[in-house]
C-alpha cells in the first residue's frame, strides 16, 4: 500500500491544488479544532482547521481491496462469538490483568455481569480492522482490530469526496480517473447501525448517548454521525463524559439507564478506551453503571475486551479460532491476514528476536497505542525481560514486524503541503448488529486510510504526521509508481 | 424588522442551541477567518471560526418581504438603464469629484470609457438593495443600493439552512415552523448569473476571474460560488488582486483580457469598491486595463458609479426616475422605498437638521461605510458646513433617520451566546444579465439578512457586533413580540 506519488504534479500544481482542497475542507466540514487554540477542544465551532489530508489518494491494487472487505463480516462474527465465551476472555487475559491494571479493572466489571449472568440481548459492534501490506510477503496483514471508539467514520468518508472532487479538477493532467476511488459511506452506514440498534430497543423517546472525553478535537467526527442520526433517522444523540454520567445517571430496577432524565437506548462510546479517561473511582462507576443497564453498548465490555492484543494473539494461536467459527473457508482468509503473533511464554520466538530484533514488533499490552518498542531497543528490553522472568513479560506481545512499501506523496497539514516519504494503513470499518438469534446487520462500512511520514524518511517532515487518506485501486500488483522508485521501511 | 427574541428559550436551552448550531456552522461550511489568527486572512482552511449568527431568524411580516422582493428586478432594470446615461452620471457627480478623489478616480476611467465610446454588450449586475423597516412610517425604506461586491450571498444562503433546521429540532418548543423561513438561493442564484454571463462570452477555455483582496476573512462566501460554478457549471474561477492583474494581466488588440496567460471571459469585482484596495497606481491600472477589455464586468464602471449615494439622492429627486423608466406603476413602488434624500444645495432642509438633528443622518459620500453622522455631531458638521460654504458639503449627503424597531434576541459570536437588544437590516439580492437587446436575467436573487447589537443597548454586548441572520415570516402587520416589549431605536 503506497500513497500515490502524482506521476505530473510540480510544487506549484501541489500548491494550487492543495489549496482548493483546503478551502473544500472549510466548505464540507473537513475539519478538526486547532491544537494552537485552547477552546477548541470543548467549545463547537471555535478553532477550526481543515484536518491534515494527503493531497492524492494511495493506491492499492484493488485484490487487496476486495480481500479486506471480504474479512469484515468474518471478523463482525468473531467478535460476536468470542464475546458470548466469558470464560475464554477471563483466562486468556489473567496474566495480563496482573500487570495492567487498565486491563484488570475492566476484566471487573466483566466478572461482575458474568456473575450476575447478564446477557446482551441486542448487541452492537462498530469495529475498524487495520491492515498494511507487507512488502515482504506480498500479504495484507492484520495490525488490529478496534473494537470501542474506532475513530474517523465522519471525516474520513469526506477525504474520500475531496480526492474524488480533486480528480476531477484535475485527473486530466494526473491520468486519474474518480471512479477509482471507492465511495465511503462509513459516516451514513455507522449512523445507520445506531439508528437500527434504536429501533430494536424499541423506545421512541429515548436517546443515543455518546460518551466523549471532556476535551476532543476530533468533534467534528462524531458530530456528523449526529447529524446523520437527526437528519436521516430523526434520533437525538447526548453528549456524556462518563464523569457527567457519574453524576447524573442512574438505572432503574427494571435496567432503564437515565442521564439528566432521558432513557438511553444506545451507548456509543467515544472514550473510555484508555485508561486516561478514567482518572478517578467515578468514570469506573459510570462505566459499571451503563454495563448493568439495559441500553445496548457500543461496545459491551465482552466486545471491549475482544479487541485487545491478547486476544488477538490468542486468536492467532493454532485451533482457537476453530472454536468459535464453523466456516473453513472464513476460518483460513482469516488466518491468512493474521501477522506472526507471539506471547513471551515463547522461549523460542524471544531467542529469534532478540538475534533479529528488525523483524519484530514488541507491543505493550496496555491499550492507547504509540509506545511499540522497535530494533536494539526490542533486545534490550527482551534480554532484560528474559533474565528477570515471571509475570512482567505478559505486559508485552511480540508482532512480526510488517514492511509497509513506502512513496513519495503530498501532506497537507495548517495549510502547507509537504511532500515526503509516506508509508498507509487502511483501516475497514464493520457493523455488527444482533438482537438474540436475528443477524440484523452484519456488513462492511466503509474504511479510512491513514497515511503517514515515513520514520526512514530523515529529510523530511516532522515524524509522527500523519494524515487522513482515501483509496486508489489500481489493477496491478506491483506497487511501485513508474515515476519513483519506491523504497521498503517502516 | 425585529430579530426574533424566542418565546419560551431560557439561558441553559439557549446555550444547548448555540452549541447545535455551531457545530452546524463548522460541519457546513458557514465559516470566516477568525481574527485571532493571523494567517486566516490568506491561507485557505486555517484559522477558521463559525460566522456570528443570530440564533433565530428575524421577523418580518410577509407583505413587507414581498415588496422588498418584488423591488429588486426594478432596481436591476434602473440601474442598467442609468448605466447607459455616461452625461447624467458625470454631471450628477461632478461636485462629489472635486471633494472625493476615489469617486474622482472612477469618473476617470468611465469619462476615458465615454472618450472611446467604449459599449458593454453584455452587462451583468449582482446587486444587493438594503431596507430597514421604520416604525415611525411603518414603511420599508431602503438604505442603499450595492452594485459592487455584494457580499454574503455563500454564508448568507447558509444561514437560512441553519435556522430551518433548529426550528426543526427546536420549532415545537418555540411554536415556529421551518417553513416559515423562505429559502435563500443566494449563493447558487450569483453563481448561476455568473455562468451565463460566461456562457454568452461563449469562449469554452476562457475563466472567471474573481477580483479579491490580498487579505480576505470572508474568503468562504466567495469559495461557496467558485464551488457552484465548478460543481454546477463546470466552470473554472480564478482568484486575483487588482495588483496581481496588473502584473500579470494584458488586452489584446481585440479586446481579449489575458491573465497569467488564461483568458478572462468574467470578471466580479469583491474588492475595489474602496479607496483602500487602490493603494498604489497599479491597483488604477488594473481596473482601466479591465475596463478597457471585452471581458464581462461585474460590474462596469458605470453600474459601479450607479450605485454611490450621490446617485441615489438624484434618483430620489422629483421627475428623475422618471427619465430612465416608463412603468408609472414601477416608478411609484420604488419612489415608495426611497427615503428622504438631500445634498447639502438644500438650504432648507439644513436648517431643518440643525433643528432638529435626530430626524437625519449624515453621510459622507466617501464608499466603504461606517461613517455616518447622527445627533449632535450632525448639528456641529452642519453648522460648520453652512458658515464655510463652498464645495466641501458637496462631500456629503443627508438622510432622513430610519427608526428600526428593536427587539431581544440571542447573538452567537465566537462560540459565545449573548443576549441584547437587537436591529435588522434586510438586503435583497438581484441578478440582471443582458446581451445587447436581450434579457437573460432579470431575477430577485435571494437574501441577507443582518442584525446587530442595537446602539442603545448599553448594557449589552459590544458594539458595532453584527451578525448574519435569516428571516421569519409572520402575517401579522404589528412587529412587537408578545413576550417582550419592543422598543424603537436606531
Amino acid at each position: 500500500m503506497s500513497a500515490v506519488a502524482p506521476p505530473a504534479v510540480d510544487p506549484a500544481a501541489a500548491e494550487e491544488m492543495a489549496q482548493e482542497a483546503a478551502a473544500w475542507c472549510a466548505l464540507h466540514g473537513l475539519v478538526v479544532g486547532d491544537r494552537a487554540n485552547p477552546r477548541s477542544a470543548t467549545v463547537p465551532g471555535v478553532g477550526l482547521v481543515h484536518a491534515p489530508f494527503s493531497l492524492l489518494p494511495a493506491r492499492l491494487p484493488e485484490h487487496f481491496w476486495r480481500q479486506a472487505c471480504e474479512l469484515a463480516p468474518i471478523f463482525n462474527e468473531l467478535v460476536d462469538r468470542v464475546s458470548l465465551d466469558g470464560d475464554f476472555l477471563q483466562d486468556s487475559l489473567s496474566k495480563t490483568r496482573q500487570v495492567d491494571d487498565f486491563t484488570s479493572r475492566l476484566l471487573e466489571i466483566h466478572r461482575k455481569m458474568m456473575e450476575t449472568n447478564k446477557k446482551e440481548n441486542i448487541r452492537l459492534g462498530l469495529h475498524r480492522s487495520d491492515y498494511m501490506l507487507d512488502s515482504e510477503t506480498r500479504s495484507l496483514l492484520q495490525i488490529e482490530l478496534n473494537t470501542i471508539s474506532a475513530s474517523f467514520p465522519g471525516l474520513g468518508s469526506l477525504v474520500s469526496e475531496l480526492h474524488r472532487t480533486l480528480i476531477n479538477h484535475y485527473g486530466h493532467f494526473l491520468s486519474l480517473e474518480p471512479k477509482r476511488v471507492p465511495g465511503n459511506a462509513a459516516s451514513s452506514k455507522f449512523a445507520e447501525a445506531l439508528a437500527k440498534a434504536w429501533a430494536e430497543f424499541n423506545v421512541d423517546s429515548a436517546v443515543v448517548m455518546m460518551i466523549i472525553q471532556p476535551e476532543e478535537r476530533n468533534m467534528y467526527d462524531q458530530y456528523w454521525l449526529t447529524k446523520h442520526l437527526k437528519i436521516t433517522h430523526g434520533i437525538t444523540t447526548i453528549r456524556k463524559t462518563l464523569s457527567q454520567v457519574e453524576a447524573e445517571g442512574k438505572v432503574l430496577p427494571d435496567g432503564t439507564l437515565l442521564v439528566d432524565n432521558k432513557q438511553v437506548a444506545v451507548v456509543y462510546y467515544r472514550a473510555g478506551y484508555t485508561p486516561n479517561d478514567y482518572p478517578s473511582e467515578a468514570e469506573w462507576s459510570a462505566r459499571l453503571l451503563i454495563e448493568q443497564s439495559s441500553a445496548v453498548k457500543c461496545p459491551s465490555i465482552s466486545y471491549h475486551l475482544v479487541g485487545t492484543k491478547k486476544i488477538q494473539q490468542e486468536l492467532a494461536k493454532p485451533n482457537v479460532l476453530e472454536r468459535f467459527l464453523e466456516n473453513k473457508e472464513d476460518i483460513a482468509k482469516l488466518r491468512k491476514c493474521f501477522a506472526g503473533l507471539w506471547s513471551l511464554d515463547d522461549e523460542e520466538i524471544i531467542k529469534t528476536a532478540i538475534e533479529k530484533p528488525e523483524l519484530f514488533v514488541l507491543k505493550p499490552q496496555r491499550e492507547g497505542g504509540g509506545n511499540n518498542i522497535y530494533g536494539l531497543d526490542l533486545r534490550e528490553t527482551l534480554t532484560i525481560l528474559q533474565k528477570e522472568g515471571g509475570d512482567a513479560r505478559a505486559a508485552y506481545i511480540l508482532m512480526q514486524r510488517i514492511f509497509p512499501e513506502a512513496s513519495l506523496a503530498y501532506l497537507v497539514r495548517d495549510g502547507i503541503s509537504h511532500e515526503g516519504l509516506v508509508i498507509s494503513e487502511l483501516g475497514i470499518y464493520g457493523a455488527y448488529l444482533r438482537n438474540k438469534d436475528k443477524v440484523v446487520i452484519n456488513d462492511q462500512c466503509g474504511y479510512l486510510m491513514r497515511t503517514k511520514v515515513s520514520s526512514s524518511d530523515e529529510g523530511g517532515v516532522a515524524a509522527g504526521f500523519a494524515v487522513l487518506d482515501s483509496l486508489y485501486l489500481t489493477d496491478k500488483v506491483i506497487l511501485h509508481l513508474s515515476t519513483f522508485s519506491a523504497i521498503s521501511f517502516n
